[in-house]
């Protein structure tokens, strides 16, 4: 994690508006001149951890080996909420504790964690409710430098809770209670059934979802019908449910937590 | 197009939420750490390639020489519509083959095209909804390392029908049917109607859309009356309609696609 | 003010579907390669000078030393308003001569200005609607590369009236009227009442609002209960009302300029 092409990446529930996100990249700036800062999202939903757990999941293996994770959706700002640093072979991640690792933690064959709270990494002057720009920006910039886990604060354990991918549930021989798990910007609703690696086609079985069942399977947006829904693998090998040149989460009512059902046949 | 200094700019229709733009950066960095990555837009409709077109042909004189365009507007994708990438003397271009380029291309003096095809260039699993990632950004920063366009893929020839600005029809001795091309974030109604160069003001005229008729023309948006919209010339030298601390737009009701009636008097 | 690691950083109204906000950095890439540009707001209120002079002054401080500034909300665009450049010790700023920079000019200990005028900094065209491209950008970009003041063009003195932050005017023995000068994201309500740096708390107060009386104190917005609005100290140590996991702006119909009345019991 050299200091020349260091990389840091933001996620953030701050939106584009309000100067927030900036600002941190104003501080990691100033301690990191070096360190290249690319924006995952700002617009996270204020406060929605699950949201920013799936996003940084969903992206997070395709940056440079080296990249520092920044997450500050962190609604207990200035509370007894511990701020953790996770460091994996190839990445670190710095977020508060409260859940927004979890998917990324289920992945990671192993990590080292650690309480951030050594104060001489900190800005000056903390304030109560921006510590992303007080605590966060900064021990990032300094983790971009190269600084060690241990010089940040006292080693921490991880619960098996804490780091756990949300499975469907088995609810008979070949069916699966699941949920939504994000919709996009094109109103793909992307659901918590993982389809098997090698496998880019399911052949039969239905999927059940606010009242409307879907059967049909298409390997791409466009070679499905116009005004239907079809199931598809998504680019994250997650079951996803999208319509040609059309919403499906709108059609279908859909949001993050609706409940589906689906039915193998084969 | 030196590695050190490249620069490579998105334009897409992923919106500013989700973190698919962020992941082109990551595999982007990935691959060629030295590139400086500009966004463009992220926020074109869904599946506007229109949109995207003129936002394209706006911009991209004003990049560095050497910059890579990489233009994800692609309702299309993993269907067997072509990716395809474009060399001028200073830019390259890569897109979907949809049109999306056809305004730059009626710019430029002279330019290669290849379909891009050379497996070797993308990542090594290509998923079927998101060529952005798997294909688009790792070829993109293959060019912004300096590979040539013949490593890409066959030579691809354009026809005229792509390669063409969409001017407005004449339809009497001084009298031109037009229509709306854009509409920004101030309401401004930019039309397809190109003003000759040296003129900074049109005389006599009267422009017609939804019923309206304005014959005012201004240099600036502030020198106009607060409540009345007045024809201007626009930064890229096509005629527009704005109003001063107003929108033209909401004012007109004008869409992009509403057709305008532009009658010289002189 | 270096060439190698200079940093320009970008606020105006532009919104970020337009690609305006992206061809300006195209034009500071094409003059200044090493620039680093960060976005600061492109999504400030169109026209809304005050917005952006407290989004400038709330963040500025937290850049590094040698950062050049460019604020582009300018409605009078192409009319006779100058455009200024401001240096103090640490930063450069570039804006319309508005009253953009009032609260930076207010916090600044001492700077020299001068009009932007020399024109041969400019690009070649100078259109009437689009100075952020043909004259921010290129000036920014100039002096990011290093240029001194006296070369941009005459000096210039600011007067005190253009260089004042607007506090809350004393009513009462310990009562003042102050407004609410910003509403961020989470629908924090932040007032022109600045609490003293030492103190982190307000012990006996009550500040009203649109008919709402809050006398609350906390220090985190988590602190707070779930349904009530709070005060707090904002991380500017301006004196803010927020909600616990809610919009306290929503709660109390609050918007900018809103009449406050703060009155100390103490």
């Amino acid at each position: 994690m050299g200091r020349r092409q260091s990389t840091v990446v933001l996620l953030t529930d701050f939106g584009n508006r309000d100067g927030y996100a900036a600002v941190m990249k104003g501080v990691i700036r100033s301690i990191c001149p070096g360190a290249t800062v690319i924006d995952l999202s700002h617009e996270i939903g204020p406060q929605d951890v699950g949201e920013a757990a799936f996003v940084l999941w969903q992206s997070y293996k395709y940056f440079p080996s080296g990249t520092v994770f920044v997450v500050v959706i962190d609604p207990g700002v200035g509370t007894a909420r511990k701020i953790l640093c996770v460091k994996s072979r190839n990445y670190a991640f710095l977020a508060p504790d409260n859940g927004v690792l979890r998917f990324v933690l289920a992945d990671l064959h192993s990590f080292r964690a650690a309480v951030v709270s050594n104060s001489k990494l900190f800005l000056g002057k903390v304030s109560a409710t921006f510590h992303g720009r007080d605590i966060f920006a900064p021990v990032a910039a300094h983790l971009a430098r190269g600084i060690g886990l241990s010089k940040l604060g006292p080693a921490h354990r991880i619960s098996r809770i804490e780091n756990q991918f949300i499975d469907p549930e088995r609810v008979g021989p070949s069916e699966f209670q699941g949920s939504v798990v994000y919709i996009d910007r094109f109103g793909n609703v992307i659901t918590n059934v993982r389809l098997s690696q090698g496998k880019k086609k399911v052949e039969k079985f239905t999927l059940s979802i606010n009242g409307f069942e879907v059967s049909r399977f298409e390997s791409s947006f466009a070679s499905g019908p116009p005004d239907a829904p079809v199931c598809y693998r998504d680019s994250s090998g997650l079951l996803g449910v999208a319509m040609n040149r059309g919403s499906a989460a709108a059609l279908l009512g859909a949001r993050v937590g609706s409940t589906i059902l689906f039915k193998f046949s084969q």
